[in-house]
């Protein structure tokens, strides 16, 4: 770069800092978050970590900020969207194979029977996953995600999936990327299936998506070269999985980690015990109104540990009915 | 957002256009490329993906530029440094371990005789990077890097490791960062080797590199939470592995693959066979003066089909006695 390239960046960065400091300084930066400890917690800690000269001081390089998807995200009730998607899938493909008709859990998901399907728990949701992820090239499977996205409606409020999400955690990725950190999802859900949509719903590119996959194979079809997707299990990113997918896709330990269940333990427990100033929070699901209120005895985001250990370890545990003014984006603020 | 800070915003955004464009305008971002097919590609390449209107423009967030390591950005004769690394390592625990006296390949590595220990092949290799890069924590590891990168020295150069990078490639990186590339490491080397200096020496961050590794366990020791490394192969990032490794880490196919060796084939098929404008690059290493000849017959950096089908795929061969004024940044320039 040369010296007259270097001044006029300094200028830049200069005015950069002189225009951007009083604009966050001066709004409230998360407005769907009431007054209140939880989101007291979050701006005291962003502000001590990047506050120039703080004890606390962070530089932005190590402003590594991790999110669960499910449930701290977006919703995951009556159940994970991204097995909604297989259900669609199996229907979907249903006439391609006719022996489904009979065997299980694929006759159930065809006659309706959701719980029926469930019954077989973690194997049957890996066959259908297998059966429904599998078998296609990483940009066929890209494009039915998006085709899906864009119309598939949740059962209950009949609003597209990815206006499910939550009003207060986006306010929280934008005020972060504003305070120069970079936000990461590390989620159980598939890698393959948040990324279609991730950058434009949450502002994260998909180099910063980290879940479970399956494993690919780099091949040259006709002349083509293509990845395809193998029904073979590669990474199931949850509980103890999650620091070891954060060390392997970030290689450094985050700053901050936001999750809703105890499949977020670890990764909050790593999070938090690393040196210098940490923050772990949990969204507890605590509004039978606006969204759901479960924790203890759900499978689907069972949260316990968390509950009984988290304000022990210091981590910020929000109360979703009364410390948030709005949940989803199409209510009325 | 505030309206205000909307309009800020999009100030301090008009004004960084214009003052950045003429910068890199009227400077030659590249000053130790000689003028020639090469430079003229890059350059070329670079500013039709970034003008606006231009037919082939390319939006910022779909810039991805992947460059391999090991004889793309740094040496690797006459070994891949992270071999020497082993082989240092083996010294260093020698006396943990009485059997290696007698067990090949570590008696021959603590004898001195290199050629002996490499005689095993793949598998020897392997077997010392388990026995040296696994069984501590990754922290531990990191540490063990840091202090051999920031200590060891080149037996030909008496340089550190760290000096005998390329300084067009580095000045390559920074060129196309300045013009809203992201750029990652893709390599065959251990992905914890290269992590701990790769942001200091190429700047680029740790989520942005891609390499092999072993697989790590998250676990709690006396309290406190540990990622051990375990003797377990978890990924091989090389041939055909590189296309899967970005698909893992990046997820979106990129604009620019950067290689030097057969082993980096694959990454150039799968990024310059995407659609629209793509750009291949392989450096040839054809200065037995100021760096090393080799190429078809060489094990290490071993370049056959790539100069048998490079030109025909439009991919740019960089000869590097011709096309380089400097190589290393040690050199006068």
């Amino acid at each position: 770069m040369s010296n007259k390239s270097i001044r006029i960046l300094s200028f830049q960065i200069g005015l950069a800092i002189i225009l951007t400091v009083p604009v966050f300084g001066d709004t409230n930066p998360l407005p769907s978050w009431k007054e209140g400890p939880s989101k007291s917690a979050i701006l005291e800690f962003v502000t001590k970590v990047t506050k120039e000269g703080s004890p606390d001081y962070v530089p932005s390089h190590e402003r590594i900020a991790v999110f669960d998807n499910d449930g701290t995200l977006w919703a995951e009730q009556p159940m994970y969207f991204q097995a909604i998607f297989a259900f669609d899938r199996v229907k979907e493909l249903a006439p391609q194979h006719p022996e489904w008709k009979t065997k299980e859990p694929f006759a159930s998901v065809l006659k309706g029977d959701v719980q029926a399907a469930l019954a077989g728990g973690e194997k049957a949701l890996l066959e259908m996953v297998m059966a429904t992820h599998a078998g296609m090239t990483t940009e066929e499977f890209s494009r039915t995600v998006s085709d899906w996205i864009g119309t598939a409606k949740h059962p209950k409020t009949n609003r597209l999936y990815t206006e499910m999400v939550y009003q207060p955690m986006l306010e929280l990725l934008t005020y972060l990327r504003s305070n120069a950190f970079k936000t990461f999802i590390v989620s159980g859900g598939g890698i393959e299936f948040m990324r279609p949509w991730a950058e434009r719903v949450y502002g994260i590119p998909s180099n910063q998506v980290v879940g479970s996959s399956i494993k690919t194979k780099y091949e040259v079809r006709n002349g083509k070269p293509v990845l395809t997707r193998l029904p073979e299990l590669n990474f199931i990113d949850d509980k103890a999985g999650k620091p070891v997918g954060i060390n392997q896709h970030i290689g450094r330990r985050p700053l901050m980690a936001f999750g809703n269940s105890d499949g977020d333990f670890q990764m909050l427990e790593w999070t938090t015990t690393g040196e210098g100033p940490r923050f772990g929070l949990l969204v507890h699901h605590t509004d039978d109104e606006r969204e759901w209120a479960y924790d203890r005895k759900s499978h689907i985001g069972h949260l316990s540990r968390g509950l009984d250990e988290g304000a022990k370890r210091g981590w910020t545990i929000v109360n979703m009915k009364a410390d948030w003014k709005r949940v989803f984006p199409f209510e009325k603020p």
